[in-house]
């Protein structure tokens, strides 16, 4: 259950890092109080991975390694204080956002091949761990999940998990697969956000529910 | 985990097929993209089964079996191109429910009987197959779940998992049991529905939350 | 997996009851059908612990042992006929409430010990028990969590289980540290109620979701 390479745990703190903040955000412009702000942000970082490994059938990452707890505890602290700063630097959040759906991408990937699963069942954990996270924060705020409506983003994580299943094929170096993977997740969500890639809306005449 | 019975194969990919078909037209309700559509599709198709192997302390039956994935693109393409007449006959669109209901239902008794546990905890499971589905849907869509207001629908499950019990116990063979389960929740939901069958509502005076 | 201690037992099926009615109230409010108040009543009594369970690896608690069901109907039974009454008895539906989260957050520290995880893990556990029923309540009515914006609810088990984890630390008897735990709870929440403890809320200018 640790994950024991470095560089996956170094992905793994920052990706938690800039999720947390993007939960705790949005709790605050719900005003949530510290307690609720702490869940969300912490959910929007553990929930994607936590879902991931009750699928892979195993108890959740954070449950043996406190360090989760603690990085969303700083990002709390972080935002308390520097909140307006950082409503203000929003483009700098998204890039947070960003290196974090990627870093995810990689990690659950991974524990998924490591795990005996195919490669098609990795990427759909990979994506899984990246954007599970911000679909369980929308359901917390009670807002429609944001990724069912907006822009490329957990799509994003399919074309890196293609990426990372590629360069596995080939036999390129773990270390190698990893870092494609997440500069393939990381180029393909900045890019689409900034040309404002969208997928087709799924129109239908208002009929009754 | 794969399951053998070429019969149980052909109900679950049916039912798939036609909740998914429930989740993509809801999603469309509320234009969310292709992706939102796909995974609302997706979830109300194996959100039920998902959680019925979760509690069943297994890791869910798609993950070894990409034919979920496919069969929910299936659904997602011909909503796509015949969504004005699907809409048009609502009709069919309901015996489709009712079906998939009544195929999910056999599916998750059939499997929580082969893991072990009591005929009660099949019926609940048969149950948690057939309707978590439409309630993970209703959340995705921030919905209050329908099947807690309108009219039969999670208990005509239990309805067919007590037929399937009795018929387990008179020691009936496993394909008849099935069937009789099958056609009891398939009927119970269609007379629900056509005779407007309705559980009572627990009024209350309008108290603050 | 069955709990053998019968205070644990007692513990657990008073808890039970109290949060059942708690879900089956604001089912209520919402004008659910029985089907729906039933489902939520027992959500918010046993969804706690079925996370607990799934994150522990282990297959749900209620799935061996029917008598869960049967405390969801009988208070599903007794809101029926006493609903006005239980209504204006709101302060004594408070203590039912904070009761349940007793018995619970003791529930869940002590099955977490027993399988094997850290004190600090088991504390998160208990809080789990105890809090995360109620959230999927919330989640069920289509509601924003209460916990997320209103008094002391989680936090005060988790400071039971501080407590829990002090008397378990210097060897107290393991009776001991269950009865201090649950007494920690219930009067940290009660005073919390009745002093109108709250935590700071996070604030922030209205920005765009």
């Amino acid at each position: 259950m640790p994950l024991e390479l470095s560089f996956v745990d170094l992905l793994d703190y920052a990706g938690t890092f800039a999720f947390a903040i993007s939960g705790i955000r949005l709790a605050s412009v719900k005003n949530f109080d510290l307690f609720g702000a702490y869940i969300v942000g912490w959910a929007t970082a553990c929930g994607g991975g936590t879902i991931r490994d009750l699928f892979l059938n195993m108890s959740p990452f954070w449950m043996t390694q406190w360090v989760y707890l603690v990085i969303t505890g700083v990002a709390l602290v972080c935002y308390m204080f520097w909140h307006k700063f950082i409503n203000r630097i929003s483009g700098t959040i998204f890039l947070f956002d960003a290196i974090g759906l990627a870093l995810f991408a990689v990690v659950g990937f991974q524990k998924t091949i490591e795990a005996g699963f195919p490669l098609w069942t990795a990427n759909i954990m990979g994506m899984c761990t990246g954007a599970v996270g911000g679909v369980i924060r929308d359901i917390l705020i009670n807002e429609v999940p944001l990724i069912f409506r907006r822009d490329i983003y957990a799509l994003a994580c399919i074309f890196g998990g293609v990426v990372f299943s590629l360069a596995y094929m080939i036999d390129l170096p773990n270390f190698l697969c990893q870092i494609l993977c997440a500069v393939s997740v990381f180029t393909v969500r900045v890019l689409a956000v900034h040309y404002h890639w969208q997928l087709p809306i799924l129109h239908d005449e208002e009929d009754k529910l």
